[in-house]
């Protein structure tokens, strides 16, 4: 398509790296931008920058952070022996919308999917394994997406936690088969943390 | 919502400013930031900031542009006398892409919405009145959408066109080329049969 300015094409380019942002899409949103105060912009880029450039993870448990420890990691209140395992911090915020958990969370930063290319070793698997002998953790949770890349990376981490004689559980299927950890409304995903089963790879 | 971080509710706040973007479509695309190399994300944020900043728009017809007169406007071989009155630069760019129109443009910026608090004096309607009369213009094309607000914007054109004495059309309004007659509304397929058009073959 043929842009009717440099900076047009520019910023319809970089907004179209955002997954599900299109070229229209982009465009639309250059629109808006255009029509915005110069001020509301600058603050809309700078908070961009400043998010990417200034944001800090949490050492214990890789959520973000601003500051060396998590909220919940330097809770007293949170069980430290009860480590929920997630992909991403979408989901530490979705489980703690429901209420129905006391622990801490370690997450993963992704899921183990081969065809992405992304390996055991890209995932906060290691530091797991040395919190939970650190602590002395009673239970791991999986709270992971029901989907293969979430068994393949719940099946891997049983294997490397089963010499620390650590209890292993997954979620709960309440929630659909197939179905986004995200998308999954608070009561069921509520339920499912209850109702979490132990994890037996037969 | 709770969020981990003052950063990232700030970033998913901007975000969920473009028009489309709720507050879990703007995670997304925080989530999605935090992956990227530090580099690429200031890019971004700086393509934003400079867009706005920097845009310049034609003294003569409103559209976008790098310079004083946009590269249309500037072109010798474009017909000054043929004006075609859109809403926004996306219009341009679609005529633009058409191959069919060598006239200029006259971008409105919006249309006559009061709604939404739009009125004819927050559009380039005294700039186009100007423009016809100093170029002397033969012909006002208007190629604005097929809705309330387009027919009213129209209307009110063609009022404060009508003592300059200048033809005035507007875009024809039928079936869509390839399209099935029985999928059309009744609105559409009623103008297509009013505004029939002579047949040949050549």
């Amino acid at each position: 398509m043929n842009y009717p300015s440099a900076l047009i094409e520019e910023a319809v380019n970089e907004l179209s790296k955002f997954p599900g942002i299109g070229k229209k899409s982009a465009l639309r949103m250059v629109l808006f931008l255009l029509k915005q105060e110069e001020t509301e912009v600058t603050k809309m880029g700078e908070a961009i920058i400043k998010l990417r450039k200034e944001i800090r993870f949490c050492e214990r448990c890789n959520n973000v952070s601003d500051s060396q420890y998590c909220n919940i990691c330097n809770n007293p209140k949170r069980d430290q022996q009860s480590i929920c395992v997630v992909e991403d911090l979408r989901d530490v915020m979705a489980i703690e919308n429901t209420n129905q958990f006391y622990g801490t969370y370690h997450v993963l930063g992704g899921l183990i999917n081969p065809i992405q290319g992304i390996g055991p070793e890209q995932l906060k698997i290691e530091s797991l394994l040395k919190r939970v002998k650190e602590v002395e953790a009673k239970e791991i949770i999986m709270a992971l997406s029901a989907n293969m890349e979430g068994d393949t990376t719940v099946f891997y981490l049983s294997r490397k936690l089963q010499p620390l004689q650590v209890k292993i559980s997954t979620i709960s299927r309440g929630i659909a088969v197939g179905g986004e950890l995200e998308y999954a409304d608070e009561i069921t995903l509520g339920r499912s943390i209850l109702g979490r089963i132990p994890y037996t790879t037969n």
